[in-house]
């Protein structure tokens, strides 16, 4: 393995930056880091002779910091196919993490240059597209994943998304692991839940949300999509990690409906501190790829998460217009991509509301599954529980108070208490 | 959550089971085991009103094994869509990972019964299909990648892919980061590469088989699978983990040439020992959806891995007719599915491919970049001193014996030592 260690280099605006965490290793981190710039990009654990003084010179990388366990890289844009996800996975965040020397690696943050952002399409609708479908201009969403899981037929699905949304959720989501079920095949379900929705709007005056799951192989996942673009549907939704980047760039290119991103799986990937691949990261590359809205937790608020910091920092690397540094992560130029809308999710309730709107601010869906069809009084007062909530915080009255003469959000707060 | 202990359980011949390890959760082994079978199946942290006493009788999950952190669980088959391996993953590799009470969590491996494996393809040609396509019989296949990963020019590729050729090399395959890139296209390096191999073919009377890495987003991935077969060419190279799961389907449904699947990122997932999903598990995957040679290291012969029972392991999901129980890996009938060839890479040498052999077996291609690249006289010396290597071991001679009047393998065995 050749040098790439250059600690006086001073990355250009053009290059794309790594920062990886190493820890464990079998050897200095200085020569781990040497073999994981070589891995990523042109060289292999051996000099060898088809490798020209010209190649070297031209793409050769740069491991320009080192310290305390962090490494940063800087690499030539032409080591990347432009509109390439995998590709750049490939290289990144792919045989590096399996070297023996290396011991235990995480990639915190790449940065991507002007050409490598703008060589992506980015969210079709984002933030801004969502709140001009719906005309809901200056609050946070609420949304109903319909439970259980698994195990309603497409009619009580439907049945159930019709209560989710008269009681007054925006959206309504099918789970992250139901597709097209023995008991609820995909094309029935959509039309029935299509029907309900439109019931509701008509009934509520609010535009509906309808996000069916249309994960599968690839093909059969766009004629789902087509399928519910041909029917009237306003959205689509698909298991990122389980379907792949490339799946996700498909539909993408290829469905004009907005998108949700479920990221179930990921935790695989983010949950370790040493190893794997960070949620801020991901996040980055399905801005990139062009979701519009994205799971990213709830800040610690219900079931699921690690840190606060792990769904902040996530909101910032989807929601901004230019994503600041923060800790080991870098500034990223966004070159006006759209920005994804949060979606905040997983053991939520009525009571959590206005703390998960603290952490993550207005631009933000607060979706609920247990904590709607749970309410004793069933999905319809769990829904306006929810709403009222939202309305409490919104006019910075108590829950407590404003629940005197709210029946079914004191019938929450008894249920689950306060968060 | 309700109850889903269930220790005198039978599992039934018809249910797909999990295995799963856990540490360092919130709560006892058995309230975590509990929530994961729900939030696997049907369930979520508080007790739903939508999920009635029929729905909870039918699909239930049952906990049947609680032992040494090692949780089993049955799930009924009708809690996955058939030939939908996503659907299947964002069940049982989905939000269980990230739930705050499980703390650490590995996915060891999933038993399949007949109906779900049947409802995948499987490899189209395998271990067999690949031996009939050669007319390699009995011995294992040596294979080159180019290198480096990247920098040659599309000619300059075919070149060195030529060399490798002639010197012995039965395979030939791009580096993982290498797709459609700015000095190096896609369409170009087929052509000529394809050609070089027709040569190469002409010359030594030997089948050679190129492996051109398709990785794209999956249309673009199938319109370059396409561009391969309408050319002559008689393989393709895909990244399995940096595609996902729904684009390596694609591939294996739509394209009639064999499928090369490179792992890059699996160590993301698999190298923890105590969080992520096992490269077995992962190998029977990618079996299921039908590649038929997959890179499941070395053994730790050369410069990947983390133990040598992984690679073994994986080995004997994807070649054997039916898998036999290994430590908590599962037993597993393969209904006819084909058997998929194992590829071993990662810093192997001319020396290595003994010891690899010993560990892997003779049905492997043993793959070389470094290794054959490297050698002091070049691509093709390399690649002769690699098939003198095998031819050694085949005929049970020393290498240093055999070495004696073989040029190559001498100057081999002085650059790098024996293994």
């Amino acid at each position: 393995m050749r040098d790439y260690i250059n600690l006086d280099y001073k990355p250009r605006r053009r290059e794309v930056l790594a920062c990886y965490h190493i820890t464990g290793g079998k050897a200095s981190i200085k020569e781990i880091a040497n073999n994981l710039a070589g891995e990523s990009s042109i060289d292999t654990w051996t000099d060898i002779k088809t490798l020209s003084p010209g190649i070297f010179k031209k793409l050769k990388p740069n491991v320009y910091y080192l310290k305390n366990n962090y490494v940063k890289i800087a690499y030539h844009p032409e080591l990347f196919e432009k509109g390439n996800m995998s590709q750049i996975l490939s290289s990144l965040a792919g045989n590096v993490f399996g070297l023996k020397m290396v011991g235990n690696l995480r990639l915190i943050d790449i940065k991507f240059p002007r050409e490598i952002i703008k060589s992506f399409d980015g969210p079709r609708y984002g933030v801004e597209g969502i709140r001009k479908l719906t005309k809901v201009r200056d609050r946070p969403f609420v949304g109903a994943i319909i439970k259980p899981k698994l195990g309603l037929n497409a009619k009580q699905h439907a049945g159930v998304a019709y209560e989710a949304w008269v009681g007054g959720c925006d959206t309504v989501k099918d789970d992250e692991n139901l597709t097209s079920m023995k008991f609820n095949k995909f094309k029935k379900r959509v039309d029935v839940t299509l029907k309900a929705r439109e019931k509701a709007e008509k009934e509520t005056g609010e535009v509906k949300l309808y996000m069916p799951n249309v994960t599968a192989e690839t093909l059969e996942m766009l004629k789902r999509a087509e399928y519910v673009s041909n029917n009237g549907g306003n959205y689509v939704m698909i298991d990122v990690l389980t379907s792949g980047f490339a799946a996700v760039h498909t539909l993408r290119k290829n469905i004009r409906l907005p998108i949700h991103a479920h990221r179930a799986m990921h935790a695989a990937l983010t949950k370790s501190e040493r190893i794997g691949i960070t949620m801020p990261m991901l996040s980055k590359i399905f801005r990139m790829i062009g979701v519009d809205t994205l799971h990213i937790g709830t800040a610690m608020v219900g079931k699921m998460g690690v840190s606060i910091s792990e769904t902040v920092y996530s909101e910032r690397e989807i929601e901004s217009r230019k994503t600041k540094k923060q800790d080991h992560l870098f500034e990223q130029e966004w070159y006006n991509t759209r920005r994804v809308l949060a979606v905040a999710s997983g053991g939520l309730q009525p009571c959590s509301i206005g703390k998960v709107i603290d952490r993550m601010g207005k631009d933000v869906v607060c979706n609920f599954g247990g904590g709607i069809h749970a309410h004793p009084w069933g999905t319809r007062a769990g829904s306006t529980a929810v709403r009222q909530a939202l309305d409490a915080y919104l006019n910075k009255v108590p829950l407590k108070e404003y629940a005197k003469t709210r029946n079914e959000l004191a019938k929450a707060i008894e249920t689950w208490g306060l968060v």
